[in-house]
């Protein structure tokens, strides 16, 4: 800001200091070849369009303050009771009220980096410190270096943003068997993967474990997420959360996609199948990528001239920029500076992407 | 909580100490007269279905970060700028932002109370403290004490829950010449009054005015609310405001009601006719009611032996609740103890009340 105005000092100085967090381009026209974000290509359950419509009815009222049905439907699908689950709008919604509830000027946050860049964006706005331990180039899960931390609250991703790399629940149980702050396992990309964290959430008091519907369930429009812990975890969150955070269409809209596992199941295993023919494109042009559990890989790109590297990173993201196709570049940390993060696409996208990338060698 | 573990002490002192906010009664079932939450009987606009289903073809992909299409409609429909507007998930994810931007343990927030029972809840979620100046029984805006309080952050509604009472831009531009904290105007009731404070927008740095669909626009479901200040006050809370916050429906619908303005001022001509003979009842019965500017008025019952009074209230509230009519009533202050405070239904449900009401004075 140019002009600061003595109303604009009012605000608090660790507000006037930061700067909020800069989300993947949403270009607004069909135009794209969207792989930069991590949805889902395929639509979601034809039953959620007919819930909603049937819910436009209601319009007029507020919603259920405590999304009972919804909390009811994803009990029975987690075998979780109702008081271990909290809704949120989207799963940033939950990373928020987790750092609100556990982290201020006097109790850090931590995570380990690379990583979801809204963890330490979150811990910034509650002026809270953030410790950053790095990981190594293999992405291995640093257990002694967060036990020994003093960090509140800790954040992971499993499946690992941006790598793909999972944890098993035999290394998040290891690491909650010695942290002694809270545990955050971020599940966004847990549906791709082998393994979830769910049953560990009746065994450690300090574990949650967010999810989200954006990927899996193809609903990244309509906002639902929610989270797992001891229900005296679910309980504080739910004293920071607004009354009326879940609105009544994305309730009812969450409701028939969590109902409609079939549905589910099949989109689970095409992307997963498109994922795999993914990793043999790259395999075939020798890039190296990380052996991913989630619905997208990352992969170090390599020119005509067989060179890796960020400027190549960035010539091959500009080449397909122009030609409509939108990957991630992750420059900030050099673990991920040469690479790429491609969201997995429908088969046609990603054919369209291979031959955009052979031409991009061959020409660029 | 009976059961305090050691994970549950990992929570901020002050979240360990508050109580969250206690939304109104929200009957799940079609089986009441809904008087209690101020919600509008007639549905939204038939052109919000239309936009929301023609949405919901794009639900696999996130939303506008900014809300920008939605912020245009808002934009032309109050003759501000673009930057001079921020949208919200309701109106109380806008409150909840200028809380975490202007309040916290060195930073108090303030409001005249009896008022919004989420402020204080907001303040207390930042650890902040919260200054308390009485309303007196005529509910003037008591300007010099606002002045004179320390407060960061200064909420007030106009009209003002739970009386009805409005102020006017007069007594605003006053206030706003003399306080130098940031003023909050409420203004979620304000499409039902003769006065907006919009245009003190334009002249006023430290002013935010917050408005909501819930009401006026017959959209509690949907949660869309917004907020106008200078444009860098709007940049300070968009550093603290959740990128994804309204979801693509919430942003659709929001865009098609506010743009079908017949219908607006038709549902508003109703509710506000529906006001008036209200008052007139009131009047008939001889109770004492406040001037409302709002879609609910604000009244002392007398029971059959001419006597009010929180027992009288309170006698009420349960003869109406027993027969499936829901009002509110506000016994925590005790300028309030006394009254109902009555939401603006249709005719039908106004002519039942009274009716029940008739029999209350006769029977109970």
């Amino acid at each position: 800001m140019a002009k600061c105005s003595k109303a604009y000092d009012l605000a608090l100085s660790h507000i006037r200091e930061i700067e909020g967090y800069v989300p993947g381009v949403q270009p607004q026209d069909g135009r794209w070849v969207k792989l930069n974000t991590n949805e889902n290509p395929y639509p979601p359950s034809p039953m959620v369009a007919m819930a909603i419509s049937a819910e436009l009815n209601n319009l007029s009222l507020y919603p259920n303050p405590e999304s009972m049905p919804l909390r009811n439907t994803i009990a029975a699908r987690f075998d979780l009771n109702v008081d271990q689950i909290i809704v949120g709008n989207g799963s940033d919604d939950i990373l928020n009220l987790l750092v609100r509830t556990f982290c201020d000027k006097n109790e850090s946050a931590g995570t380990i980096t690379p990583n979801y860049s809204l963890y330490p964006v979150l811990a910034g706005i509650q002026g809270g410190s953030f410790i950053t331990i790095p990981y190594d180039r293999e992405f291995t899960l640093p257990i002694e270096m967060i036990v020994e931390s003093p960090a509140n609250i800790f954040f992971l991703s499993s499946p690992h943003a941006p790598t793909g790399v999972a944890y098993t629940s035999k290394e998040i149980a290891d690491l909650l068997e010695r942290f002694s702050g809270i545990l955050v396992v971020d599940e966004a990309y847990a549906d791709f993967a082998k393994e979830t964290m769910v049953a560990l959430v009746n065994q450690y008091q300090n574990l949650v474990i967010t999810r989200s519907l954006s990927k899996s369930y193809s609903l990244a429009g309509l906002r639902v997420g929610f989270a797992f812990a001891a229900p005296e975890i679910i309980n504080l969150l739910d004293r920071v959360r607004d009354s009326y955070n879940v609105n009544r269409l994305s309730q009812a809209g969450a409701i028939a996609a969590l109902k409609d596992e079939s549905y589910y199941k099949e989109t689970i295993a095409k992307v997963i199948k498109t994922r795999e023919f993914c990793g043999q494109e790259l395999k075939k042009r020798d890039w190296f990528y990380y052996p991913s559990q989630a619905n997208f890989v990352f992969t170090e790109p390599l020119n005509g001239e067989k060179k890796s590297g960020p400027e190549v990173a960035e010539s091959l993201y500009e080449y397909l920029y122009v030609r409509n196709i939108l990957v991630r570049l992750l420059s900030s940390s050099p673990l991920t500076a040469g690479f790429i993060r491609i969201s997995i696409g429908d088969e046609k996208q990603m054919n369209i992407l291979f031959e955009t990338i052979d031409s991009w060698q061959k020409n660029a």
